[in-house]
């Protein structure tokens, strides 16, 4: 696969101009939806490429991320004169990234799209990586493609419009990267605050959070190997995701992440003896940040039951990818129901 | 894009056992719709591998090839269990093979599927080379992705139960594609009777057409370029087709195809001096074979209109690929009216 651009600027115009730049198009058309319209075009309202493009807007929220949806957009595109050569800017988050990148890449078999993902999580994860795809039948993302957007433009000037919990739910990823790097970047993570920090810092933080991801995808562009390290801390934090959901009190899906990324960082003292500093510092700061997510043993069964039911596992087992140590990966370790109990219990005394 | 793997043979058990070899899958489901259903599938029907697995049905006509057929086979895949390491055989026309294909290709962002066309057409064009899609608010293949079948089984034992007009239309494509490539074949082409002539003589024949398709492709997979060579004949021809569409009398792709070939041939004449001995011989060929669709002087402005709106011809000029030779292409050549005109008159000397 092609490493495709990612430009990281907060000169909005000079970089849809980069993006654009050497693409042979004839039109523009601007993807949204109603929350980015309202928050986040504002911004960029502006610049000529967008006040002179159709727009398209799609409804917000992931329970609208669905084929319906993306028949509406085909239709759309349709009547906007759409050919194809003409390119999609996708301005929103992971629903219209996703969604965006998915009826680009199959109407007309294909034409480009450039995503401009306006949350943290976007910008740090659903953005790149070439998942496109839409919710189908019940189940997430179940129907798209791995494609490419020939360019994304990261920038935390949409941010400042973000409330705290999606910002630190998209932070929960760049801990991720952080972990599965290097101890330097970590640690500047650690220091850092989402909240009220620097925003060209911010950037600075995503710049190296992006490259890290870049590199895994390019590596494993159809999620065949290394790209499950990707899953660190997810296997848990799906788990605890559904069972908040059994519990009608959904939590974030960045939270979750946080607090798997603590329970898989025990399980990975255990089976790999990852450095219980490390270990600490990190549900310190999860714990500061995210607060906790309560279990008790009664919830056991019910976890191990979801880790197993888990998408990426198979035959039954509990599988994760586990740390050695920051940057030192364990792709794909096999867990007995005991290590996850233990972890489970640690958990509880760490955070709770 | 990797080439896929082509497999000639009238031993379907071997052919399929062949293609399923080396890959990594957990169940087989097979994709098919009613006339296959009913003229074809009974001469595999007894294959382990088709017997033992879950079979799904689409409904027969271009005019069901549309996102509510794939929606309706995207949920009978999750009722047979299908999972990212399932793979699809589809087994029938183009309509089974594009959606099938598409189906597939966005099915948890892509699962592999093989191809087993059950009609000349099919085998020599629709199910190679990695066009796959549907039929979208009027619009032909306006939703799809290219993406190439792992492997394609052709195979003449399902010939037999085709109409004559279906495997004439189908020849045509070959006629094409020898005029693409060497007077030794193309020869060997006109020589051949398709309706009564051996089968196996035909596989041969197969063979090297769909090689010679499959080179194109693999130098061109997005249709940048050289692949437009393949749409020989079908300026013409699909202007042929949407003017019998009109007349409420629609005349089969394939004959479209057939009479395009000699009126853009007489282009190729009157633009690069193709050789007048072989355009007599395909001519006289065609008007065996194919009989005549008959035009008149006044059907010449609807039909330079319906030239210049072809898909692929941009800011309304009249473009088409033509020959100064069997195997000489000049893509892209741009043709006046008078030209046109001229060509139209000679066809119709020469066919009616």
């Amino acid at each position: 696969m092609e490493q495709q651009q990612i430009i990281f600027s907060n000169n909005l115009q000079d970089a849809i101009g980069a993006a654009l730049q050497g693409l042979d198009y004839n039109k523009v058309v601007i993807l949204t939806d109603v929350n980015a319209r309202q928050f986040a075009l504002p911004k960029v309202a502006d610049l000529p490429v967008v006040a002179q493009s159709p727009l398209i807007t799609i409804k917000s929220g992931d329970i609208n991320k669905n084929i319906e949806a993306a028949i509406a957009v085909w239709k759309q595109l349709e009547s906007a004169g759409a050919t194809r050569r003409t390119i999609i800017i996708n301005i929103g988050g992971g629903v219209v990234t996703d969604l965006g990148g998915f009826a680009a890449s199959t109407f007309k078999r294909g034409i480009k799209f450039i995503n401009v993902p306006t949350t943290l999580l976007g910008a740090v994860d659903a953005s790149i990586g070439g998942k496109t795809g839409v919710n189908f039948n019940g189940l997430k993302n179940e129907i798209g493609v791995f494609n490419e957007a020939c360019a994304v433009i990261i920038s935390t000037i949409f941010f400042d419009t973000l409330p705290d919990c999606e910002l630190l739910s998209g932070y929960a990823e760049m801990l991720k990267h952080g972990l599965l790097s290097d101890k330097q970047y970590l640690a500047a993570l650690l220091n850092h605050d989402v909240i009220d920090g620097n925003r060209e810092e911010l950037l600075e933080l995503l710049r190296r959070s992006v490259i890290i991801k870049r590199d895994i995808v390019a590596a494993d562009p159809h999620e065949q190997g290394l790209r499950r390290a990707l899953n660190l801390g997810h296997t848990v934090g799906h788990a605890f995701e559904s069972l908040a959901m059994r519990r009608s009190k959904p939590v974030p899906h960045g939270y979750a992440v946080a607090w798997g990324l603590v329970v898989e960082l025990v399980l990975s003292h255990i089976a790999y003896k990852f450095p219980a500093e490390t270990l600490h510092s990190v549900a310190q700061f999860v714990k500061e940040n995210y607060g906790t997510f309560t279990i008790g043993c009664d919830d056991y069964a019910d976890i191990l039951a979801l880790m197993r039911h888990d998408k990426k596992s198979l035959r039954g087992e509990i599988n994760c990818s586990l740390l050695a140590d920051v940057g030192d990966l364990r792709l794909g370790s096999t867990m007995s129901d005991d290590d996850v109990t233990a972890a489970l219990d640690i958990y509880r005394d760490m955070l709770q």
